[in-house]
């Protein structure tokens, strides 16, 4: 009797997914200066199963990083998840990794600056790859005064830029974009036409790296949220434009 | 000209959704047992706007969270939802409550234990709420011996049970219906047909969690993630049942 | 022969110290308006034990735990030590309790804010007690215009103070000292002669917050660290007077 | 009067130390098979300032960790620390850093395992250096059955292997060292005398590495710290022998 109730409810509660999670790894990323940086990332991957599949070895995905040898970016990315996908005889695979990347910003004074990045790829039958980007934003204080203002306000918030490319973009790019924006094309004190208005909101900011990044033709989707720390609890405003692609 | 390209982009750009995020904030849930338990939350608010939006008050958030005392649980959510969209004129409102549940469950010897909660409620035309809780699983070691062998298997992993409900579960209910499973449902070593097959496994506990709360009728969605600790890396199994509500 | 070894062996190595740590525990600590306010902590418990110790339950120290209810506060703190030496028959006995406290302060409008609180006892021949708050730093900003500049320049740092008393001082108390000293008293546009000077540093704030709180006769020993997160990356300054307390 | 009374506090309130927090800064260390290993750093660099010191530039902490290029190890540490003295005129240099560290351990089916690694350097009239390696720790199953039982009991805990140097130690033999102790040398079941008894305890683990660990005539002094974290809550023992250095 038990038996026939456990086959029942095996027929009903099939696996959806399994996987890796939060694997700490050392990478090899592409840098547009030199060539590769390491870094090291937080690993997850993970494969959607087949009806009734019978269970899949864990150890397989951790093989297929080592084979990799943590050679992990926007061109190897395919490659390793149509090896999640044969090896672990999946429907479609997943991997996510999550890495600081270190740039001498520009616009920071060339200052080693770290940037959080996560990128997520899948394939179910056609690729699907989004690349994210948290870039500090500190923006000028608009007013030049002798009076003993700092030049900037400090790390008044983030934005996230959530992104898939139609072609290949250089983080270095991206962040130069957003940092642009944020450290020059603000006219936060000229613009409001009201003084009691509050003169930087995360909506604004929004909108502005909206304007500018929506020009950029490489770029098929974008969502970006933008959020501001400056207040004691954080507020936050998000856009979004493109097609996201079809298979995902 | 510069006026005219402006306006151009923002109509093209306009803000999805905006709100206030990891608010830190007393709350009052309700609690089987003692009626009501205070405890502390991760707090984020958030509305749809309709298009063409011109902005929205980011203090309405905060002055609604103190209207209601922090007094917010599974009954509370409705309105606090529909205050939100209609104070912040909003196509669908958004709330997400993360905090520790303290219960003393039978199944740790009546110790006081910490269950980290969620609960994500939105408002469009219908209601949507989902309960998530993160129960501890510490499996026994299945063989009664008395050559030192330790009763149970230590921190082994974690359960994710995220849920919608037909009708109100208490949390310590839910608590209890998982820990029976993990504390003795787990027939392991007599199940296990090969020695050299691995006891334990995170899809086969996700299996036996979900034939076991697949039968409860008061729930009509579930997604069950196991997640197993004890290898030195995270490895995952994820089942699913039931429909989801309509406008979610 | 190895018997011998591990005596000898053992003899050489005794166990300093041990205890619990990272307990989430549910408190409750003492209010200046509403006479108690219910948190949430992560406590440790620990003791020195004397040479030869053969060992001890580690469950004594929850059982101690729960016998005061979670009624954790300055006043109860000795007589928790007190038993912590007594049940585990220890030399010295110490507990740390972390905390978030919920204050509204007049300071950031009467909205509630969140302070992280330390305590931490210890008790041998004589007491000891360390006090820990952290309070956000958001320094106005100094010119009065009318050109949309912000009110005040955000999240600028945090000050830690962590002190010593003579007679008991509310939490709320110190918080308002801290934050008259942060949100009023910083002449940092007059007072900069040259206008090259980096108008807000930490080491200005934290001699400020020094001679402010160094005419408190209730305090009698003190370190203030004030820390500048507005620069993308964080530096500090640390200021200290006043005598410890003998046996700690 | 206010200018007095402010001479006299600055004379009482001086700055005890000043430095930078928290740096995420890509560095390279040193690695026994493949001469160097980069990975990723949370940097803490301070000084202890002379009496009456006007104040520092806090840049020339980034400036110095730049002129090394993150080349940061046993060997480059105290060039670090004088420079630091030197162009800050400081009294007293400090420097931590906190990254983690990836080794294939034999004792780990030379799976890539991640060590978190602190290095704590500090030079007054002496130098100072001290190394933390935190190792997981999973022992084995005592008992050899074929009935399921898991080999490993999991992630069972860690030990905290705190020490100072006569000569250098590679870390991959430290982390050997410990290992062999956790994965082979274990004889809890067989030397536990009575079968209430619980088997592996911290202050057990923490007593048997001491026992190891002190014979190592390299290490001039050590603290070891054993956590227990498979009971639901922490329970953690140390151990300590040696001599400090004298002038720290």
């Amino acid at each position: 009797m038990k038996d026939i109730q456990s086959l029942r409810d095996h027929r009903r509660i099939n696996i959806k997914k399994v996987g890796v999670k939060d694997i700490s790894y050392p990478i090899t990323v592409l840098d547009r200066k030199n060539k590769v940086q390491k870094t090291v990332a937080k690993v997850n991957m993970y494969v959607n199963l087949p009806h009734h599949f019978k269970g899949t070895h864990m150890s397989r995905f951790i093989e297929i990083l080592n084979d990799f040898h943590g050679d992990i970016n926007l061109h190897s990315f395919h490659r390793i998840l149509e090896e999640m996908k044969a090896k672990l005889q999946a429907e479609a695979a997943h991997m996510e990794i999550e890495f600081p990347y270190f740039f001498k910003s520009p616009a920071k004074n060339a200052n080693m600056v770290e940037y959080h990045c996560t990128m997520h790829g899948s394939l179910e039958k056609h690729d699907d790859l989004t690349l994210e980007i948290t870039v500090p934003i500190s923006p000028p204080v608009p007013v030049q005064t002798s009076s003993g203002l700092p030049e900037s306000l400090g790390h008044w918030g983030v934005a996230k830029i959530c992104l898939r490319f139609k072609h290949f973009i250089w983080m270095e790019k991206l962040i130069e974009m957003v940092e642009n924006v944020t450290s020059h094309d603000l006219k936060w004190s000229a613009a409001s036409p009201k003084p009691s208005t509050p003169p930087l909101s995360a909506e604004q900011i929004a909108r502005d790296l909206g304007d500018k990044l929506s020009d950029n033709t490489d770029i098929s989707w974008c969502s970006i949220t933008v959020e501001n720390l400056s207040q004691g609890f954080s507020t936050f405003a998000t856009v979004e434009w493109g097609i996201k692609t079809i298979d995902h």
